[in-house]
């Protein structure tokens, strides 16, 4: 059973192996709020998940340790197991399914875990995971709906009570729910005042519609750039803390996460995965307008993203703030009109990145074509200067 | 002249405007170099510019104070000038060209500067910002030739010695120098044992070549992705103190930059400017070997990266792990070749983010035409098996 005494005691044993991280006040995401952030992402193994999968290990009996564990992830579990296991001095074996980016795979390893990659996907790696723990007796390491494993990550909620004197509320990333039963369950404990929100993707919204119907509800699939909460059903466990501990639920989606990615990377220099950027995107799209003039601890539960995810954020950020622009511009199809467009961009000071010539389509002049310019520019202003620089040249523009 | 009781005098100053930063243990980049991170990217402002332009403000006498300070600067000295000079109670005018990008504009204004803009590049402001002094009486805050400027940025030395215990070298961004030029002093005044190296951009080593010729050198012309220190030319004092101090300067090329921003971002989680990530780009590319098995602090000067350089290391992080694949493939200029290629990358799970068809050029077959396809791929071995499915259908990839 979870006791704030057992999340004490795993603040205890966690002491010899993880970082207590740091809680940095947001001064440039502050403003209408007061924002605080638990960089869980500076953590070991770049997320929270060691936390609970430490404590869980080392609670095992001898006997237990001596045949090692295993858990199914391809993504933070993995390496929090791998290392907290290799910690205890135990084995432990990774099932992912084959296609897992190498990347996470070898993270995976330099931890020390033996690997066991399985044809298929995520359903089939875990129907391996449990057949080989019955078949040699390994101790499965559940990602979230284990009471062990919910104690560790508490030991959060512990830290944020210490680091943030009369923090008002806390916000929590929910996937499947062992965060944020874990920082409820220890913040209620110790203050009840202090409100808890959890965060869900919009494409994940698993907990979200298993409170709204008071029963546990599983996604037929999911869809999100924030892959570590991707989670198709709530713990039975981890649902019932919600129901008693957390005060609202909300969801954003994948355009407010890749805002808030952004919006850390370039006001607080730091890195967050999707995941782990949900709180932020929450207060940022005024989900929680509740907490206005409060203050706020948006946990920053990892920082693992993908480069793929993160290459699309900052082209995003550099679309939307006028600093990359394609112009389709209609030519006659005669010599010397890209000279006279390449020579107009220039003079406005812009960076050619890209082009692109099309002969006519159906839809235009039987003579004319197409040239799709890709530029660097400055501003939207620098943007409105070009367009009009070309337009008086007489230049047409789609 | 600069003593250690001014530089401590600096920091007793500094404590009421500026962060004390962390140092950070970079357990994911240490290995052969025990390697800590000074993180003055994370300082308010996002660079240590702060600290120099805030004790500089503070010691002007009440008379110069009231007339107000002016700087000129489109980047992290305008911004740590600016805002200086608010929490000082003063005004500021800082003088920009026209050009400059408007996001740091608005920074520079919000932190509660007047901005002029100078039509031209940055010589023209420099040029009016030195006639303004002489008409109305401002005092020019310069970004590192004044001996106030270089004990406020001093301070960060001092608290790299009492933050790293028994650290062996010290590495330091040099533009103009006087970043480096205050640590050294500090450190070689508190503990001369301690090492200091500095690294230019291998674009812009005026520093380097300046002691080398045993006088100051001006370049004819920078070019840098570390735009914080693309320098002309070193200081007077600056040169002085790096000949009497530094033990060594090297340089690092911008690939090798980028290589430590992406390691920053990936490993750390950390966003670094190009300046701020030349002293691990200088540990990595193994430019100051004899730091092997040391205790080395690298000073991450600022985080204030310019996004469209920020999306082209990202990017060339992807094409360097395998991430991002172009491929180049020869059809028969008949129906359903298309359908056959898609299908063979479907079904290797590669995701297609761009496709272009293209007709025969003279050194192809006459009949012949090119497909290029951009591909988001898992790694290096994805690729190959990809590459191999397609050559195995009987198609040639260029």
């Amino acid at each position: 059973m979870l006791t704030i005494e057992k999340i004490r005691h795993a603040q205890t044993v966690l002491t010899e192996a993880i970082y207590k991280t740091d809680v940095i006040y947001a001064n440039r995401l502050s403003g209408e709020y007061d924002i605080y952030l638990k960089t869980e992402n500076l953590q070991k193994t770049g997320s929270f998940k060691i936390r609970g999968a430490y404590y869980k290990i080392s609670q095992l009996s001898p006997e237990e340790k001596k045949r090692g564990v295993i858990a199914c992830s391809a993504g933070n579990h993995a390496q929090g197991v791998a290392l907290a296991a290799t910690k205890n001095g135990i084995s432990s074996l990774i099932c992912l399914p084959e296609g897992a980016p190498i990347s996470k795979v070898e993270a995976t390893r330099g931890y020390g875990a033996e690997l066991c990659l399985v044809s298929g996907v995520y359903d089939d790696a875990y129907a391996r995971a449990i057949q080989l723990r019955d078949e040699c007796g390994y101790t499965f390491i559940h990602p979230f709906d284990d009471e062990d494993v919910i104690a560790g990550q508490g030991t959060i909620g512990l830290e944020i009570l210490e680091q943030v004197k009369d923090v008002d509320a806390i916000v929590v990333p929910i996937g499947g729910g062992g965060l944020i039963s874990g920082v409820a369950f220890a913040v209620k404990a110790v203050n009840p005042k202090v409100k808890i929100y959890g965060v869900q993707a919009s494409g994940a919204p698993s907990m979200l519609n298993s409170l709204r119907d008071n029963k546990i509800e599983t996604l037929p699939s999911v869809s999100t750039i924030a892959d570590g909460i991707a989670v198709k059903q709530p713990g039975a466990h981890t649902f019932e803390y919600c129901k008693k501990f957390v005060n609202g639920v909300v969801t954003v989606t994948d355009e407010e996460i890749a805002t808030a990615i952004l919006a850390l990377m370039e006001r607080q220099k730091m890195i967050a995965e999707g995941a782990g950027a949900t709180p932020l995107a929450a207060i940022m799209a005024g989900k929680l307008p509740e907490l206005k003039g409060k203050k706020v601890c948006c946990l920053v539960s990892g920082g693992n993203i993908d480069v793929t995810i993160l290459n699309r954020v900052v082209d995003r950020g550099l679309l939307m703030s006028g600093r990359k622009c394609t112009m389709n511009i209609e030519l006659l199809d005669k010599p010397g009109q890209l000279v006279t467009v390449s020579k107009i961009i220039a003079a406005c000071g812009a960076n050619v990145v890209g082009v692109h010539h099309e002969h006519a389509n159906a839809g235009s002049d039987v003579i004319g074509c197409f040239l799709r310019i890709d530029m660097e520019t400055r501003d939207f202003e620098h943007i409105r200067k070009i367009r009009s620089a070309l337009e008086q040249a007489g230049f047409h523009i789609e």
